[in-house]
């Protein structure tokens, strides 16, 4: 049998937009093993992303709400950022925590990497599950622009809200998931 | 307590480049409630896709293999594809089903609708469950580009594969622990 070619080549490449760092749209060229050609294959280029799990002593789990431009809504989704540049994902993932629910863990289980967009990319999510957590700030400031808002639910609240499909973020949905089958 | 104002206003709006039917890129001019105007909010319209967990009476659960450009190496999925124009979304999940697994369902549970990402768009993701799975049909052809076959896992080992993070497209692990919590 003959192997099959790993991977599509990439002819050409132009970049369409530029909203660095926030993000790129590029239009791609591929040739297929096969011989076929497709132009124009749309790639977004959207940042790495961290989302963080986790439940304090209480047993209460923390999201934030916000206003999402993309989602046209209002939603209630795991706390989780971009990874600054030069940044150790770890750290992009204690830093999120601590800005957005003002809290501290001392235990990290990494939840594995994700695409958002197989086809086009659309960043990569990295999830995590925090334990022996505790809140080292009363009233954290995320600094993200918009309205926000921090909640505390039971765990028993989000496996319910899990399951009935209330957390439409899908990061939100996918690390909320993999977290609850650890614990 | 003054009521906040439920959605940002969109003050301007510009396709940057459409790729119909799979991809329009628009800036969006968006004016925040306190009234913070963020121009250039780049927004991506990817059409809305369906995602079917099932498992046959044997136990085997359907992935399909393939190269996949923005995710630059070969992914195991679960059944996936678009909804047509005009097409019911149920309908799409079974016929991506049969077009992709060769198979037929009894019973279609909805597992939410979820968005790739909350900030840009990047599509609607709509999971399902399918029971009372057969096959009708030996060599299904999908009928999609590129490099493709049909993969049969145990449902063990889906469990497994999906903890250790091997199903690295986002929407396979997020409808993936969705099913798994109703099975």
């Amino acid at each position: 049998m003959t192997e099959v070619l790993p991977d599509w080549d990439i002819l050409d490449r132009r970049l369409l937009a530029d909203r660095s760092p926030f993000a790129r749209v590029y239009d791609e060229d591929v040739r297929l093993p096969d011989g076929t050609v497709i132009s124009q294959w749309l790639r977004v280029e959207l940042p790495a992303f961290i989302i963080v799990f986790t439940v304090l002593e209480d047993g209460s789990v923390p999201f934030v709400r916000q206003y999402r431009q993309g989602a046209r809504t209002w939603t209630l989704e795991l706390p989780a950022g971009h990874i600054e540049d030069g940044e150790e994902m770890l750290t992009a993932a204690q830093r999120e925590l601590r800005e957005e629910a003002g809290i501290a863990a001392d235990e990290w289980q990494y939840l594995g990497k994700y695409i958002m967009d197989a086809n086009r990319d659309c960043g990569w999510c990295h999830a995590y599950l925090a334990r022996g957590s505790r809140r080292i700030i009363e009233n954290p400031d995320s600094g993200d622009v918009g309205d926000f808002s921090l909640h505390w639910l039971p765990l028993d609240d989000v496996r319910r809200r899990w399951l009935a499909g209330e957390f439409i973020s899908a990061p939100t949905s996918l690390a909320i998931g993999l977290a609850l089958a650890q614990l």
